[in-house]
């Protein structure tokens, strides 16, 4: 069956305080939003919607990096690749100057996964549609050249899944395959969401009902007990 | 502009000496493959056709992942995250005994890149349409659970798009912004190309032309002067 990625146009400029299911809601509306729909949101527009975007102040970037980090993963120069308190591991934090105003910066939403939660009460309040909803950023990775667009919130969608145990075409199970659906629809939704184009949100149409229940983006967050990679070359 | 995916069936079960892309033609013409359109291929049937399934002998599959290895990134118990010749960094360097018959295991093709531009030539020359091409694997990652799919070769189509220089939505340069297109494309292809279902490759339909030349899938590959995860736990 064809998948459908779907740009969403016509969100004005975001504010803290607004309310984000309230201000989609028309052009989901105009997409026809239906059931088995993923909504896919970029977290520049949460995390202004939420009040998450501050002045720099004296302490300069670093000092927001700072105060959004539990643990330093990696360090060269500028680049630091901390862990978040939300177990995500990616560059300074997820602390981003692109698409806001001179003299402030984007943090990540307090609880990605919590604002997926109300953005899908919220539109299924104004629509009647139980849709799917992910949060999304882009994400370096170590030893691939490139951002890719990830899951950090998720609601109403498997974020992983798990296929142990089930068989592959020649009847043999599979044994370590567990897939990070959310992760896949964030990518996907990447290639409708422009970096610099002002598309916000996309709606993804047509994928199979994932065979498991709803999840979490933290179910995507690996346990520090399969982590291979804890530290890499810290340079002071 | 709605970006499509479409998953291609109809192919037969692909052996060693196929010509993947006049197996390929049927489908795709059925499917109206017009350039701009981006075909996506699973690094297993490449494999298939290209002889690169290959017998277990008395070394186990231990052997294979050696022989295909030039670095050993990180190992715990049975898994080893390892480099490629190719550059890429996987478990078991790509080695894998799903889909294939019992006593065997699949081997990454020998030069993917080299294996999408064939691909792209063939189809050329049988539909007359230059569309882009990518053959793709699911990788795992650090930090995050599950796999996704991800570009191993790549033909006709940008596998980066640098964003370096250019503006954000508020007239701001983006100062460090490198999509990993091919990566993305890859991953949505995913979506339609489940582990288990018999649906070896999709077409990705919509995409706006890429601001760049075709690039390679060794695009992707992190050189190691600004690799900062070398090496992970060695566990003996």
């Amino acid at each position: 069956m064809t998948l459908e990625l779907v740009p969403v146009v016509g969100l004005p400029e975001i504010r803290a305080g607004d309310d984000l299911a309230a201000l989609l809601a028309g052009p989901l509306r105009s997409c026809g939003l239906r059931a088995n729909d993923v909504v896919v949101v970029t977290q520049k527009v949460v995390s202004k919607a939420e009040g998450r975007v501050v002045p720099v102040d004296e302490g300069g970037v670093a000092a927001w990096i700072e105060r959004e980090t539990v643990r330093v993963v990696a360090r060269r120069g500028d680049l630091v690749v901390v862990e978040t308190r939300h177990g995500f591991v990616c560059a300074n934090a997820g602390v981003d100057a692109s698409n806001v105003d001179a003299g402030t910066v984007s943090l990540l939403p307090e609880d990605p996964d919590a604002s997926a939660e109300r953005l899908r009460d919220g539109l299924r309040d104004r629509l009647g549609v139980a849709c799917g909803v992910l949060i999304t950023d882009t994400f370096g990775r170590p030893w691939r050249t490139g951002v890719v667009n990830v899951a950090i919130g998720c609601a109403g969608i498997a974020a992983v899944v798990d296929l142990r145990g089930t068989p592959d075409d020649r009847g043999r199970v599979l044994e370590a395959t567990i897939v990070a659906l959310a992760d896949e629809l964030a990518a996907a939704s990447g290639l409708v969401m422009g970096k610099a184009a002002r598309v916000p949100a996309a709606v993804v149409r047509g994928l199979p009902p994932p065979p498991g229940p709803p999840g979490r983006a933290r179910d995507l967050v690996r346990p520090p007990d399969e982590d291979l990679f804890r530290t890499g070359s810290i340079e002071p």
